[in-house]
């Protein structure tokens, strides 16, 4: 980052205060694998509490396997999110299991789970992004269990599940449209709240903004919001909470 | 607009009960008042149901206090909405009613009240508007009842007050912020729902269309909604219906 | 969430009538039927006067396919709205009526129509979403007239049909492009008024959002609006309006 | 930058009529004053067919005055848009007219008025644009006519006043809220139509941009729309058309 | 809607030449054609000095050679907008020319060609919409002239075509991306400039909306914007304004 | 409505030591009290873990200190959000502490601090959130610490407080302008991470929009976001992540 | 359009040098070739510092074909943007490279390369992009690197190229999602710095606006920001500053 | 950042292998001055090629004299941005300037000034920004010049100044409502552009982001665009371009 810092350390190595190896390892090789089209980050999962994964939209599948072939050889234990089975299909790695539903294929992943995070719908369209947030949270470690299509149109079917928000330690709230569920969620518990908003819905439903801009006005203070989709994101959060 | 009048007319004019000029003047001259910076509709209230309305915003004090006193010559009967005191002071009119946090003057308006209009609101602080729409549908002869304040993070707080809206004929919903009362109301009865977004809010609110892109996306079919603080329009709708 | 069934409850109680754990089953489960994916709430029209309905658009077939089953067992009467022929051809149930033009399946419905609800549209292209409409409140039980193609660059072709209008007890008006012709309508009828915009046009019809702000703007008071394309939510209403 | 002209030029300076210096400051030196701030073009009503105009919106008061005085002395004829009292005031110059309702200082301006616009509002509180619009096409020398608070939810107060509109040569429409005014008056009139939209208007009328686009949206083809507010705009196109 | 015809009628009854229903009926039924998906409007030729025509977008093949055999057989002229060739192929009307590039289907159409339109345009891309409103104003009888691909970074290009500026009664400019043609063009001329937004480019010209702001906010006053791709109502203008 | 509760009730109910009256009281009578212009919600601590709050914005001084006067008697500690000095001034609780540049005024809270919250902001101008944040989350019961400017323009700002980061439990990270820090803060720690837009900024910073959306966009995967300029909101999900 | 040319043309007229005829002609034709749907600029190169280039997209390949041929007869060395195989393969000049990842089609160009620009990108979806950045300057003649995948999340990637940086004359960083690495270069560097952000991402990323406004924001003074996905542009900017 | 590198700095200090002093220089001084509030950053300068400045915008008047003072007494030169008179009259620093119209108030600077910035705008309210992109690249070294009101409905008066263009080697333009100057002026020269969107304007302005994005999508490539009325960042790339 400093020349300066570059140059005193260069002329400490000429000095001999610092052997060679030592210099070029403080220097240059922070762990991550240089294949000119991607820079895998191997300690991404010390430094920040996350796995590696690979967001498969936007690249090749070329691309994606490749990367995922350094990660596998590295830790044996990745995810890939936003993936298809043409991508399952050319990634030729034993142990590989695709999630049709999430979108998501995972390698390897904690054994041990602990904790409860429980995944809500509000509807049985948003069911893919749960099961993203599902299945990354329980690849990370946590234990999780999903009630589905639990929306504020019949309250009596949340109220219902009321065992399970008490149980839970951290509640992930999927819901599209007018986005409303996390709120009514909120009014009903103490447990931290994790909001995703879905495209789910048409016209001003505006492929899921009208749900996220709801989720950030909620009347319950203190809701965690995700972007539009993001289960993923939702799952690393949820266990970064439960796992505390 | 109407054939039934015109061939009323037409009769009349074959009949000789009516001369050409009359004729003329009927069909053209529908009953309006030209004051060149407004044309006084003294015949709206028997066309579409709704009693002369001025609209004060955007007018100057001396061009509402002209347009209001036709009004009153003529049928002794009006509402003022978006008002301040400086116009209340301005109108000298003899029991004219100021409704301070409606924002509205009344002057007559129909004596006899029945139904059953319910006004809910999320918070404090959609009670101007809410205040707009009770004094709109009570001016136009429709019983009102308020209550305010059982946003949906205290759920028990609107479900204590299942009575009033087993009793309603129709029920106007005024909510700011993430605009989820609508939908919970929605959920808990059968009576046809008016939605009315408020400003109410900051940052991602933005001056109620979130609130507003939430009650048209309700999972609840067929929510009636209107514009951003508009209690005005929600009073008219609620009275039409309360008195079918 | 009625007070009076849970004192009926709780006096049934009191007197023995109902054991504990019956009592508490009764209050948590209401009528519903859990398959994981969705939770089919057969006593939504009793509580919001709207039949049981499956909005397709992002289920899979075999979703739709399997809440449809459940709710055919149950009541024998259903929509299916935002469909396409392969949802009916899949569907299998005999006495389904695909109403292909309004992407709208029907199973049963109430025989006996009554009342009145006309339909209106600015031009041929916002027919599938009047049709949505028109299917939704017969299937409900009202009588269901519809005028198409009266948009406000032919005045003539609206005030045609003025007798339509006369005779309805609620309108429902269905345009996109500029949206205007909720306004005219409402000026010349005091007939509740429900507006529903869709996203014919193109450049700054913005998918119906133009239609859907002018009329939420509209200078006739107290007009109901839709969802962009919502001629689902504009037939519950109605027919709720038609109904009381 | 007209070809004909250069050709004059290059023939008279070869002719020796004209000298090298001469031909090249004709060449570039087409008619401006420089005054640092400001490089007043006093030939644009020459090549653009409109006169000199200040928009005094965003200068300083001193600006505004300098400019004009130098339009002065060249021209004695131009006008001031979006101008207050204060800068009338401070103005100075014997002759000058404050239209104070369109925000408009003039001085000078055609004498004689030819040809017939006519401007209509859909409310009283469009004036001051329509003013606007008014008092530049007057300016520039066309027949001006007004009509005020005409929108469609009074149709027959625009009926009434179809002979304005069937002896217009152009129509200027200003409307705010929903904006129907232009395709309704477009419906009933063969003449080149002007839509200007106004902020007029609360919530979604988004300062003027519902309005804009529902006229952009007009379902009678061939309106020419202007910007929010703008009526100067509208009166420079308006005379451009009716003095063909 | 003439008063003057009402009149003429009105004294027609009196004189008993007109007997009542043939009045009621003159009243009521403006020539226009009832096929309930479409009501053909005969007489919009005469009303607003536009030709029939069928904007094909959003409706079915049939329901567009339904109505174009209507005007057909009734006019034996009309235009088909935004049509592709399968609608053409399907149209089986002898003599029906398809305008290609500007995905326009002509048959019949003024012969005699007068006055003179120029459209311009900024790039090659922008050309389909200006061939849309080139055979739009010649269809209506206009003499056009086109000049493509002349944008402000080369102004060379542009200022080489001043004698085809100086030479037209109306201006129709076309462009997409900054939108900037008809300020320049608007610069040097004083013709009545009709601006067209074109949705060419990407990113942040968002689908024209960027062109058409820019268009909007012209330093050059009195410039009648389109919404964008609309090259046919640029067409009507320009032919409007190019005959008076 | 917690199961456990109601079949507490009923077997009380049924072994007679509740009376039918009292069960139902105690069923509808959930602890909050009526203003009619407000409904204190006193139990909201025990259901959300969040403690009583009035968000001044929106409402009179008057109704401002009739709630808080309401909650002082319950239970003796509040807060009150986007407060000034004048409600300050009329509130009259002995006690009342004003965080002015907070805007928030708190009367009591918890003594106790425990865990550690580190709130960062990225400029000065990001101070009046960030302290929100920090009075809120230090009223229910946290430790916290604030480090401010540290945006990321000068990374060894940053990179100095490594050991703040490193002893935090959970950080929340405060930015507007482009709301970078909290991708950067994210890269370098495991920690949960509570990021907030704020509306510091000018032209397409869009009032915290752009913030906000790069924040929701982070390559960091799991970071919690608030609504724009959301402090309190923050200190709660802060203190509930920390008090785990 | 340069006075010095006039000057010397003018000169050369007057001393019989040159014809009125050939004057005029020069004046008027700067080189460029009429085909009608295109103008091809010969001498923008000249004028503008930049190559001829083609923008593919929204022109049929006939047109790309024959402009492409235009340009290839006058200079023999040219750019096809946006271009995919078919083009390529349409194109039949020998010597033309496909660019496939960058979408560039390029035939001659400079030969020697000098400066050093370096292009950056935050992620692999980052590459097609940059490489059209890439490609452009080296068109041009500048020297190029291109280190790909140093987003903020890792920055001890982006750290370990600080050599590269420190090499740099100009530094051009693509970014989509949140946009935040040319703020994070920015604080580490001097050198000019471009930003080009890109479409990458979904939901809030809003198809590259997040990135753009994140940018544009920049607490880094000074930040060259192009349109989402624009990498020629950057290439172009490059390289200008890079030659200066 | 990375713990592991502190442990084994301190390790090494322990060893005796660095000193105390090394190590704390190392870790901790980088060189900015921690007052809490704000962390001055006194060596942005060499680090970024940027001077010390203050953006007073959101900051207190306190907060602002005590950054600058801290700044003066460290280097005796900075930068205060979107600063009033109030500011330069608390500063009480010898030898500060305020520069009115661009509110900015400067101290010290580099005295000798070299190369050539041209700054053009597009009228006379655009002032203010071009004035502060003026006095930021003067006070950085650079010469700079302006020309102002050359906007492109005038043509004549921009290419009369077609010499200061041919001399400058960078070229700022400045410009609001439709934005089109930057590519009229880049389609006349080949030097680098840096434009800069004001908020001059109403209504479709909408604030500056027409102008903004109509720079984005200029047809002339490689334009360096900045934030709205963004003349600080504008000076400062000017600078160090016209420095290279």
């Amino acid at each position: 980052m400093d020349s300066e810092k570059i140059r005193q350390l260069l002329e400490s190595v000429r000095e001999g205060k610092t052997t060679l190896e030592d210099a070029l390892s403080r220097l240059k090789h922070l762990p991550y694998e240089d294949m000119h089209f991607a820079k895998v980050d191997h300690h991404r999962h010390i430094r920040q509490g996350i796995p590696e994964v690979v967001y498969a939209s936007g690249k090749t599948i070329e691309q994606v396997v490749a990367i995922s072939n350094a990660m596998y050889k590295r830790s044996g234990s990745f995810l890939i999110t936003k993936a298809g089975k043409e991508i399952y299909d050319a990634l030729g790695i034993k142990g590989a299991v695709f999630h049709a539903s999430a979108g998501v294929i995972s390698v390897g992943g904690t054994k041990k789970k602990s904790g409860n995070v429980l995944v809500l719908t509000a509807g049985t369209s948003d069911m893919p992004v749960a099961e993203e947030a599902a299945v990354t949270a329980s690849f990370l470690g946590s234990k999780v269990s999903t009630v589905y299509d639990v929306g504020v149109a019949g309250l009596h079917r949340l109220l219902d599940n009321s065992g399970h928000m008490r149980r839970a330690r951290v509640i992930v709230v999927v819901a599209g449209m007018e986005g409303a569920l996390p709120s009514v969620v909120g009014g009903l518990t103490d447990k931290p709240i994790i909001a995703v908003p879905t495209s789910t819905g048409y016209g001003t439903s505006l492929g899921g903004l009208t749900a996220l801009f709801a989720m950030l006005n909620s009347c319950v203070p203190g809701i965690a919001v995700m972007n539009i989709d993001n289960g993923f994101g939702a799952g690393c959060l949820a266990h970064k909470i439960n796992s505390r």
